[in-house]
């Protein structure tokens, strides 16, 4: 699986690095939004820009030489903490957290604030085709049928206002390695942006689980990422 | 023009503010990237937190109630600068400058880091539409046809790496209010995913247009966004 990592952390050390890192990236997804709508003065506006290189600095002390990739532990599940719209680590993202069944079925509640916005007060448009790749793509997964985007199209049906929102996607259909998926994006009164996407399971994870097969093992290689961010 | 503000700032002021806020949101955005990246010890992270936390409540101890929003000075030029893409105090946009023709053509050369990761090393397909919704609306807009997504649709060919890329866009053709554009995200190797868009100037628009007219003016009423973010 090229670039996904098995790294068998334990459960307890998966806690452990969520109540860490989890409020830290919540912090700086707080600092972009004041970044954005600050009026304070500009030698403030300096003077913070020069603590912000600071702590820059201190943080890239000890790095990893490149993206945080998606990795797995002793436990299975993976762990996409780099991922644009639902990484734990990642202040672009909103974060969503997707809840999901096994139908194939995800929906999530969120919030957009300052830093989504296209038009005037409204999400750009683009924001909500990176939230419902997301969420097709995760139905896809959650449904058994994992798949990398081959196509996604959006309609746009009216501006959606920033705030409180809810997206949703489900299967439609699956062939084989192809499933086609659908969702939405919503505010209170209802849908703003539609979405149906295909995705293929691409040859590599084809290969996998063929080969797990072969070796005598039920269902699909494990591990498998439930779904490609 | 519902949320668009015409400010009255100077060329002067623009240049002003661009030369303070332009380095202080490169500086967040590289904030982002090392938060995603840090390995350095729990103490360090928290201790880190606290003061990007502090530094948040410097900067929200004066600022805007809600998003930026777009904004027009003397010079009758857009300022996005809150825009997912392009904004200048934007940390989630990369940001991608933009270049573009009065044909309708558009084209960007830009680096995507750690924050735009989905698969392992790949960008994530949904920042791919992110950029190329700007891109397409933005050649509209640039050809004198602007407008806001109705539809957009991506092809992904294949998985665009992480890194220096670019981007292009233009317009196919344009019928009254409607607009099709297209473009593409590409590597060194070439394309990586195509896309196309239909964008439709809005009803306020087109009745600003006419009351614009209707008073004696020539061409588009101003000022206009040349493009709807």
């Amino acid at each position: 699986m090229p670039g996904y990592v098995q790294d068998d952390i334990s459960a307890e050390e998966l806690e452990r690095q969520k109540a860490l890192y989890g409020p830290f990236t919540q912090a700086v997804r707080e600092l972009v939004d004041a970044t954005i709508r600050t009026e304070v003065d500009d030698d403030e506006v300096r003077a913070i820009q020069a603590e912000v290189e600071a702590l820059t600095a201190r943080l890239r002390a000890q790095q990893l030489d490149g993206p945080y990739g998606v990795r797995f532990g002793a436990t299975g599940r993976g762990r996409p903490w780099g991922n644009s719209v639902v990484g734990l680590r990642n202040a672009i993202a909103p974060p969503l957290m997707i809840d999901h069944d096994d139908t194939g079925r995800a929906w999530s509640d969120f919030h957009l604030g300052a830093a989504y916005e296209g038009p005037p007060g409204l999400v750009h448009g683009g924001v909500s085709a990176l939230i419902l790749d997301q969420m097709l793509g995760e139905a896809a997964g959650a449904g058994g049928k994992p798949g990398m985007t081959a196509t996604l199209t959006l309609r746009y049906r009216r501006g959606t206002p920033l705030g409180d929102l809810r997206a949703e996607a489900w299967i439609e259909r699956s062939e084989g390695i192809k499933t086609w998926a659908r969702g939405h994006v919503m505010d209170a009164e209802g849908v703003t942006v539609e979405a149906e996407g295909l995705f293929i399971l691409p040859r590599w994870a084809r290969e996998a689980i063929a080969a797990h097969r072969a070796a005598g093992g039920d269902g699909p290689a494990t591990p498998t990422p439930s779904y490609f961010e």
